[in-house]
């Protein structure tokens, strides 16, 4: 679309309502410093200067009070699935209260907790529901024993990417029939982040074909671990406290975990020799915004509207602050001597045809499942027939014709 | 990260400030119908849902009148580089608008224009600046004229893609060395829209190697057409609307525009045989949103939040619906019998070499490109050692292994 705009319209002026420069009403002078304080938020490692700008801004609106709100005061409580210590993911949460705190001037506030601060981590969905609290920052496949359904909101095995998720959840259906599930337990959701493609997972041993797939102990859970059990894995639930221990003493022989920048903290490349992509289980796990949904029939029109518009901020932004740690922690993870691989083609293609038969199953018997997976399928397949073309044939050009001096290959086999 | 944090955790209560399950304290029964419209809001076609939203929630402000705001009421005009017939590039800009509406209770009105209305579509940059406008959305590289840094803040060629893009921007610096470039035009800027890697064009005549491209006489503006004039093409500057005619007549052999949904509104399938995949010139070209500096820093603090988070949406919000919307508009096209090709590997080897060539030649005389150049292609770099990984293995896997009955290829070649 290269400069094209100009000439497409006629350039006559129209007539404009209103003033002919706009006009700000406002007690400009005092709100002034503000611009500062939001410019400020533009710095390198964007959330940590979001929240510092948070601070400087409470300044600001002692300073302003020509500014000041009318309006309701509501104070929440969100709880995140996931630990401090996994500051990506716990920090979305973190930036949604900000932003929400921000954009009502205070009147809404929501305390971010972590995992395990009020209930478990995998207890959200029903902490929501019995309204223990009001909302919670989550996964909803981790409720795939509610209902199996919900494993369409965060991410199935080989189904969509990022990208792909979002256009389904936005403008496929998508979000309106995982809302539909969600109804029934009382729940009122948003997407709100997403990981990108996760790694595979570290292995003590190589993975040269199917075969040696055969009698692996992975830990892996969910329909993952399913999948995986039908082309002969043996699925493993381990609590991540323990997973460290289990591969240094080979009780199991890998671990799935997120991405680079997660997965470095446990430090598994001391005890596995290789790191497998991609965890084609998760092509795109989106998280999710849960709010009750009582609570927010009763929530005024304003404040619903900061959750939404803030939920689609941590949406595009989790990503991109994956995307940018994680090339770093790769590059880390490399040095260590780790050797980083992909699956070989015929594990992929065992797992896969595995992961549709459990769908094709699941639907035959869950009428909700059924519902859904037949619009999603549909979609997948029209987001293929595009992304095959423009997408794929640019990011795999610039990818395999490095600049000189830059490597192809993200890690060569090392022996 | 399947099933995993619950016992990442301790599961321990802590205390809570606030009550035990929290609390909203506004008159929550007057506003209880405003559940019902947002939740309109999350039907497929997600921005004509929440349009109609906007509507349906007009009326129950009225009815709840102990939510109503205080504060000032601000009067903007938007103007957008594009005509209301790019219903995915203007439709940005109205979505942006009725959210700010939304958001505020009303107090920040800004009214969207389409190219033309107040200035021409490449004018947007002098308007924000002089001030005749307070805000617009635009593409930044329609400016490089000015300063050619300004290029990255859309795309250049063989830049990042969609994702990378965001990554650059929110937390790889790019939003801050964009901001010094645009503050010297009076300008406050935010991420605002993608389209997502373009498509190359519409041909008269087949491209087998770059032989092929040597005198081809392609309507392509910009620092894309310098990059072609290097490999042997004769750019044109044409007006769209004379680009069918000359398509036609065969004064031009061939055109370049954006992807599948906007494309196919023009006819070009009735003028070319081929289409031509990847706009490797456009890999994720990002759209901007402008303030006026000087207006932006006497904005109240919460107008302030509300465009950072709104641009945030539609940054997402954009390149979703393109998503959807380009598949079904690729099938269509391709069924009026025009051949879908990719350029030929050589083709843009050669392209790829006279870029970096002219970003080195322009880093040697411009400071300002420089300085962004060495960050950028820095980042650039690391980001494919990364996406070189999980995302792209996983992409290439699912695309090229299609369920049984579906094609793996978009187009195969026909005669």
């Amino acid at each position: 679309m290269q400069g094209d705009s100009d000439n497409r319209n006629d350039r006559g002026t129209v007539s404009i309502d209103g003033p002919a420069h706009g006009g700000t009403t406002a007690a400009g002078g005092a709100a002034q410093p503000a611009g500062h304080a939001a410019t400020a938020a533009a710095l390198r490692g964007h959330r940590r200067a979001f929240l510092q700008g948070a601070a400087a801004s409470a300044t600001v609106a002692v300073a302003a009070p020509a500014i000041a709100q009318s309006g309701p005061s509501v104070r929440w409580r969100l709880q995140s699935s996931f630990p401090k210590s996994l500051d990506t993911l716990f920090g979305a949460a973190q930036m949604f209260c900000e932003r929400i705190d921000r954009l009502t001037g205070g009147r809404f506030q929501i305390r971010p907790f972590a995992a395990g601060e009020i209930v478990g981590g995998l207890q959200v969905l029903d902490a929501v529901q019995n309204g223990t609290i009001e909302m919670g920052h989550t996964a909803s496949y981790y409720y795939i024993g509610r209902n199996r359904s919900l494993a369409f909101d965060t991410a199935v095995p080989f189904g969509l990417n990022a990208r792909q998720q979002n256009a389904w959840m936005y403008y496929g259906g998508g979000l309106d029939l995982m809302r539909e599930v969600l109804r029934e337990f009382n729940v009122m959701h948003f997407p709100a982040g997403n990981t990108g493609t996760q790694m595979g997972g570290w292995f003590r041993r190589e993975i040269r074909s199917v075969k040696d797939m055969q009698g692996l102990r992975f830990r892996i859970p969910g329909l993952a671990g399913e999948m995986l059990s039908r082309i002969g894995v043996l699925p493993q639930v381990i609590a991540p406290a323990d997973i460290y221990s289990s591969l240094e003493r080979g009780t199991i022989d890998a671990t799935e975990f997120v991405g680079p920048y997660d997965d470095e903290k446990l430090g598994f490349a001391k005890v596995t020799k290789f790191y497998y992509y991609p965890g084609f289980w998760e092509g795109g796990a989106q998280l999710s915004m849960y709010v009750g949904l009582k609570e927010w029939e009763k929530l005024p029109r304003e404040f619903q509207q900061a959750i939404d518009v803030a939920s689609a901020e941590i949406n595009v932004n989790m990503l991109a602050e994956y995307d940018a740690k994680n090339p770093p922690a790769l590059a880390r993870i490399q040095k260590t001597g780790v050797q980083v691989r992909p699956f070989p083609p015929d594990v992929m293609a065992a797992a896969q045809k595995a992961a549709f038969q459990i769908y094709d199953e699941e639907a035959a018997k869950n009428p909700s499942f059924a519902k859904i997976y037949a619009n999603w399928r549909a979609f997948r397949d029209a987001q293929h027939s595009w992304h095959r073309t423009a997408d794929l044939s640019f990011d795999n050009f610039v990818l395999s014709n490095p600049l000189s001096g830059q490597p192809a290959a993200p890690s060569p086999a090392k022996k």
